[in-house]
């Protein structure tokens, strides 16, 4: 007569880890020193020699791998591969409870919750937010969207990997907000190694430059606090220009790509951005402030 | 017998500012403000009126304008606008010094110092790195580069405007710097723009997203320190690829784009970041880290 909750603070649950990637070989690690009966598979199984020897079984077939325990933990290099790997395994997937930490898209995370809920299969969809060496840290950082009461019932098992987010019931947030933070950190390296570049076009290291942008400029102008405060304003569409216009912004990006260009370095991306807040002045945003470009990215591009 | 250090510990010195948009405007009030006798110029004069109440001169001619004072700081739309302005006042800049604030390329900034040559000015060239409510607040930052020995002469007046950082002999530094810094800027609003829009088609709101993307992620994985520490790596082209490589960066910016595609918002920004990466990959850093896109940034665009 026991519950869910009451194992929770029992001993560890076992647990499955499909996938041993840099990412997948961590996840299984970081399970078994916390003490989870640890069962692992991999296309490549002498990828698992080193958990063996930790401790964890190698499941000599998928099915054997998602029978030995209630929850399957995927870590695979995209969704596609999910279809190949899991087709052996479909009468012992009914009733079992899988998490997808696949890296993917919208849509297929669409597909896979109804190619889940045909097999029987209860499905949590998640993604992880951290890199290998921080995983089962206090502080790492696990999205995960869809169906709720799976992620309550193996919050314990979840909760040894990182610290679990729910984010609603639709099954596509995880994946989404996965993407959307990537996106702000990969624009965010790309804006700070453009300007390296174009200050380095004259000789300044980028040691140098780091000191001023990295010491002053970006924890002054850039502060998350203060990005925060637009937030309240974007929801509402509200871009008064009283401190400063769109159109001004768009003479300040013309002389970044035009720099970049007389340099010699990379100025696609500052034509872009150029591009793109001409198309929000074009959208009559002109005499708004920067921030009025939010409208031109809810818009799909005009090539795709 | 009082040379330039003395006069700077007594009353402000006379100054000249040419040009009254918005933040000409305010350098010039801050300046006045200060207690500097200060001579204004601007092609609409009625836009100086507020500036004459408070106790400005308003010049005749740029002739007079320029005659006025020892210095002249000019806060002008661009370069180009520069010699149109200044034209007639050829033979009062003989010996006069001339401080641009004007936003511009580095190329620019060469042919305005050799204009100035010609001319017998004294030129410096600056960049003011705040919008105008900053201005000479005590942590409002002006950067110049060129003539060290006119910031040195004039730096008690120009130090009302903000703290005065000197980058170097090269006089293009401070238009390069500014451009960079203002792209810094840009790219990281960018990114935080595209992935609320991102999100955004799913029904999340900026306020929910920020909570996320601005309270958690940007300050623990965006932190400038952290990105400080690349700085080294960078000036050496040192790039190991231990922690993850630039081809798992190039997966998941496919993601991004992909779900970018499908959630019908803006998807060139992520597309031309996925280019630039997959360039860096062709130049043989497939498995060195992410950083090592510095590499493509520092070549010209394919297309410029
Ligand atoms: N590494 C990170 O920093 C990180 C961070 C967050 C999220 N992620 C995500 O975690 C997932 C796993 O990433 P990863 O870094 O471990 O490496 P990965 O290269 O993305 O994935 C490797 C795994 O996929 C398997 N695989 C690939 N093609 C296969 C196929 N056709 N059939 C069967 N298995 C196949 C590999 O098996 P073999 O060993 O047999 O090749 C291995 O188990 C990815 O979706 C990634 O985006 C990774
Ligand atoms: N505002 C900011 O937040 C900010 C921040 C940093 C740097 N800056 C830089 O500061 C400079 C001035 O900016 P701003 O914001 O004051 O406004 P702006 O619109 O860039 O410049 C306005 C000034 O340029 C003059 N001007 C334009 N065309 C002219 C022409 N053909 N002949 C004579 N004068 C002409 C205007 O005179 P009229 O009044 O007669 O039109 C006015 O004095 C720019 O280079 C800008 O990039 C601005």
């Amino acid at each position: 007569m026991t519950n869910h909750a009451s194992t929770a603070t029992t001993s560890p649950a076992p647990v499955t880890v499909v996938g041993l990637g840099p990412m997948g070989l961590v996840l299984a690690e970081v399970l078994l020193a916390k003490g989870h009966p640890t069962t692992v598979w991999n296309r490549t199984p002498e990828r698992a020699s080193g958990l063996v020897a930790q401790g964890a079984s190698l499941a000599a077939s998928i099915t054997d791998a998602v029978s030995a325990s209630p929850v399957t933990i995927m870590c695979l290099n995209n969704y596609a591969t999910m279809y190949e790997v899991f087709g052996p395994a479909r009468e012992a997937l009914r009733d079992r409870v899988l998490v997808n930490l696949n890296s993917g898209t919208p849509q297929e995370v669409r597909a896979a919750v109804s190619w889940a809920s045909d097999l029987g299969t209860r499905y949590l969809d998640g993604a992880i937010m951290v890199p290998p060496p921080l995983v089962g840290r206090p502080d790492a950082v696990f999205l995960y969207s869809g169906d709720r009461a799976v992620l309550d019932e193996h919050r314990a098992t979840l909760a040894s990997l990182g610290d679990p987010r729910f984010l609603g019931a639709d099954p596509t947030l995880a994946v989404l907000y996965n993407t959307a933070l990537l996106h702000m950190m990969y624009a965010t390296l790309n804006g700070y190694l453009q300007a390296t570049a174009l200050v380095g076009s004259a000789g300044v290291s980028a040691t140098e430059f780091a000191d001023i942008a990295l010491g002053w400029f970006a924890p002054s102008v850039l502060a998350p606090s203060s990005l925060a405060a637009h937030a309240v304003d974007l929801d509402k569409g509200n871009y008064p220009g009283t401190l400063g216009t769109l159109r001004m912004n768009v003479n300040a990006l013309e002389h970044i790509a035009r720099a970049a260009e007389e340099q010699g370095v990379h100025s696609e991306l500052p034509h872009l951005m150029r591009e793109v807040a001409e198309r929000a002045v074009a959208q009559g945003h002109g005499d708004h402030n920067y921030m009025s470009v939010y409208e031109a990215f809810k818009q799909p591009s005009p090539a795709s």
